[in-house]
């Protein structure tokens, strides 16, 4: 109950932060630099404001919590990060990407606003990420290599050598044999990479020292793969399992997953593992991860 | 003859910088979250690697000279804000947006790597912009204030309420009206915004005053919009000029321009004094401003 509260309590500051940072419409064609035309804007707001569980966000005000950082410095980076993750999910759904035309039960941004402002969008709230990332460092010039730290630790995670690298090898797996160093290139990148990033962004605003770093970035990785191999089995226990498909890649997608590649069995050994080593990773902060443990634990046992 | 060298001196300074720092790949599917993945490093590179002219990271370094800045300083975020470019015109090109086969000759990105990896490339470059301009800044702690200033001018011109709302207002002005103030706002943030962001981040640099800064967003907005119309014109002259076409759209793809909107001599008249008024604007820095004036003056003059 307490947590619950507690993640509520979170998710209300990214949605403020959200609501009050982004750029206002004002006109079809705004005269002023200051406003954004408004088809851009209502294309930003749908996909950003439509909700969700805001896991980045939460994670990265959490862990600024825990390490006894200033919450409200905190706020932009966590609302940059959701930028960040909804950017991903629009130009993912793109006809050439996944081609998809739902996402969580609504039609995709491109079904909705076109494949050119659809694109535009994406675009637009990657930029405005770090518009809103420097905006706020330059706000808290005591504080301005920590934020220009957490900045560039996020940039990392979501760039060419993390989440889009994820991305680009996934879009590729289709079409290459099924490959246990390639999975989990695919599974740190995608997933884990965007889960570690507001860990490393929350120590650096709260100027943690280098073992927190090193213990931060584990319970990303950790709680990343285990996520992403639970995602598979859910999936796999809904079709592919029944089939008996044992081919390395999933029924549906033609993509590679844990369950497909290992079996069911080792799919749910490791990642059993790898959720006890997430908890395991943190239990120095003692009962300041009190948030975090529980984090772990409630998404260990969700069943969808 | 020294203008050209100087210019070569800094095409040649970009150039190797964005080999320097642009992630190299060993293999399809790399170990380590330091590399790469090739297909994704070879889409990055078709279009960033091309050649051109480098105008807006010439201007960078070219402003940050004449403000006394330090060159070492400047040429990481003069190689970010050619990113930034060469992502808006790989996202341009694409289905939806432009639809666009070629580009100077070669097939377009997405012609020649897929729709998805088109799109990965652009966020990537995009992304890879701010990682490689926070990394700099973190590694000029002594000028930490001026690097986060100048990486967040280059976002606020290249943002939602900048670039990217220029190409908003573009993609929808095909199913409007010509209207003279739209017209305004396109030229503004889709071309001038881009022309302002390198000479506003070399101020900030290179520490320069509010009135310094405040000439070179002139100069910045005349040559953007000057260098528009006489494209414009440029294509007029080559085929609607001959139809008689004064209907306020352009010819071939429906958009709006300054020739169609107010005639062919009107159009050459603003051109004349934005061009005047553009050399004018930096005319107090005196001789330091020899390069830039040059710059003003070859594409002033340039027929193509």
């Amino acid at each position: 109950m307490v947590y619950q509260e507690q993640y509520s309590r979170y998710v209300g500051m990214v949605e403020e932060t959200m609501e009050k940072i982004l750029p206002q419409t004002e006109a079809v064609c705004p005269k002023d630099g200051g406003v954004i035309p408004q088809y851009l804007c209502e294309t930003m707001r749908y996909s950003l404001l439509a909700g969700g569980k805001r896991v980045r966000p939460v994670l990265l005000l959490a862990a600024c919590e825990m390490l006894g950082g200033e919450l409200e410095q905190a706020k932009v980076p966590a609302a940059a990060l959701e930028m960040i993750h909804t950017y991903s999910l629009i130009h993912d759904d793109l006809p050439g990407m996944d081609d998809d035309d739902y996402r969580r039960g609504r039609p995709t941004n491109h079904k909705v606003y076109g494949v050119g402002h659809a694109i535009l969008a994406g675009d637009g709230l990657l930029n405005f990420a770090y518009e809103s990332l420097l905006g706020n460092a330059a706000a808290y010039p005591d504080n301005l290599q920590g934020h220009v730290l957490a900045a560039k630790a996020i940039a990392n995670r979501a760039g060419v050598t993390g989440m889009i690298a994820g991305q680009s090898l996934d879009l590729l797996s289709e079409h290459m044999e099924p490959d246990a160093d390639r999975l989990a290139y695919i599974h740190t990148h995608k997933t884990a990479d965007l889960l570690t990033a507001p860990l490393l962004a929350a120590a650096y605003l709260a100027g943690a020292d280098e073992e927190a770093i090193e213990r931060l970035k584990r319970f990303g990785w950790c709680v990343g793969i285990a996520f992403q191999i639970d995602d598979d089995l859910l999936d796999v226990e809904g079709d592919a399992a029944l089939l008996g498909k044992q081919t390395g890649m999933d029924a549906q997608r033609g993509k590679m997953t844990w369950p497909a590649l290992f079996g069911i069995e080792a799919a749910k050994e490791r990642s059993a593992r790898l959720w006890d080593e997430a908890e395991e990773s943190i239990s120095a902060f003692g009962e300041r991860a009190w948030f975090m443990r529980e984090f772990a634990r409630q998404l260990r046992a969700r069943k969808s």
